[in-house]
């Protein structure tokens, strides 16, 4: 996390995201490394001053080279440590490779499959954003360019772990928020899964929270969702849903193979796999009864 | 995507908070309702869009009307549901009165004095922010309009349970910082005191932080640090430090006392009393080792 600052440009440029016309984050940039428009959305890289670099998709922070460890972290560690022993994992979105990455730190996971609708995304990080898209090279890593709602409707594979690494439930992100998504989810989990999905802003977006966690009611038997800080999100404050045929997410976490293999976390850790799910109160009231055997 | 040079605002406004040059956070408002000049800073209330009434400071946001419970929960009712018997409570800074507020929520609270420097602050959050200032008819709230640090070296009363409720340490509230500032508070504690403490950011001032343990640690047998997720300050996540002569954070919560007195919360509750001590990797790595009898 050292991020040396170099000589700045003359002129100030800024790269700024307006979250509803109530409020703007900006971020003070030294270049724009990669500027696209896909058939699904604009994708945008820059070298920032102070977050080093920077994926926009549709004008919207996906993440910064400062921050990912923490979204990465918490997607990945929390469901790989509380499934008892995960080989196969999918995950859904997550173009940048940041998710997979940290899966195919667990020695014991077979394949990570990453199923991205964007090819550019996935090119703009290959060629601009290492620090994530290294796993691209991992041996055990598989890449899918295809729609992830075809993909789980279609698939005979089962997996253990499934991540929707997705982006706000607007253009090709909209179906990942679904019943029709999440039954076929559901099928293609093996008989213990889990599935764990990028769940908005808690100050923000209570209501697509709600409605995630209304539509992961209808197939789960344990849900809930849990709060992660982002650094460049708006708000700070981010969540995670987190659901499961079978395992609860405190009590069947894996100790034994955490404190075996004694990965080395910029966030996450064995405190926060519990504290994590103490919401503010505020979000207890308003989501607590649809969460389900918490 | 808009690459933006530094512009102004046309029709739209906005106040906008610039944190170290590197990332902007700004707020869409309908109008600028006090704007002075004290001796110590400027102060300026805005009417925003979204986030109700906001109190800035030198043009830092000190809070805005949508998140401000979250700060003045976690400041105070932490260490009041940590002292068996919380009496004579005294706030340091706060002057918009949103900490006392909450701390008067405690029925077995007797006092609670409130020391700001700035008038100013007391007086535009008077007129303009009743939903924090309206603590200021209370019959157990004490005003003095004094420069903290010679308020703790000066006064006889001891007391409970201090409350540094402090902007950041540059301008007025740099002494609040030093050693020689806490070596006073911790004579005016009663022998079972607590005080907490602004904590700054984890994300952005872990300097800051480091120094500020370093010097509770000087006079405290039990040191730590928790955070909260804020929506308006920079990078989201922000935290108190917490400083005891006796008792422990977590192990003294007094559960009995939570129960029966049963306030209605938005953030703080019993859950996050101790979650909010475990901390993210990166930050047990660097402040771990200043933390004091956890």
């Amino acid at each position: 996390m050292d991020f040396k600052e170099k000589e700045l440009p003359t002129q100030e440029l800024w790269v700024e995201e307006n979250f509803k016309g109530i409020s703007k984050q900006s971020y003070r940039i030294k270049e724009t490394l990669f500027s696209g428009k896909s058939e699904f959305q604009t994708v945008d890289v820059v070298d920032s001053i102070g977050h080093g670099k920077i994926l926009l998709n549709d004008g919207l922070m996906m993440l910064s080279e400062r921050d990912e460890f923490i979204y990465h972290d918490m997607i990945s560690h929390l469901p790989l440590y509380t499934h008892p022993n995960p080989k196969n994992v999918l995950v859904i979105g997550g173009g940048d490779g940041g998710t997979a990455r940290e899966v195919l730190r667990h020695p014991g996971v077979d394949v990570c499959t990453m199923v991205e609708i964007d090819e550019m995304v996935v090119e703009a990080c290959r060629k601009h954003i290492p620090q994530t898209s290294e796993v691209f090279k991992h041996p055990k890593f598989k890449l899918v360019i295809d729609d992830a709602v075809k993909f789980v409707a279609q698939t005979q594979e089962k997996f253990d772990v499934i991540l929707v690494d997705s982006t706000d439930p607007i253009g090709p992100a909209q179906p990942l928020f679904g019943p029709e998504f999440y039954q076929n989810v559901y099928n293609c989990l093996t008989d213990d899964g889990i599935v764990v999905s990028q769940g908005e802003s808690p100050f923000y977006q209570a209501e697509t929270q709600k409605s995630l966690l209304k539509v992961l009611g209808q197939f789960f038997s344990v849900l809930g969702l849990y709060n992660f800080s982002n650094l460049t999100y708006p708000g700070g404050l981010w969540s995670f849903t987190f659901a499961s045929k079978k395992y609860h997410p405190v009590r069947d976490f894996q100790n034994e193979r955490y404190e075996k293999d004694s990965l080395t976390f910029n966030y996450y850790n064995k405190g926060l796999h519990k504290a994590c799910f103490s919401l503010p109160e505020f979000m207890n009231r308003n989501l607590g009864p649809f969460f389900k055997g918490l």
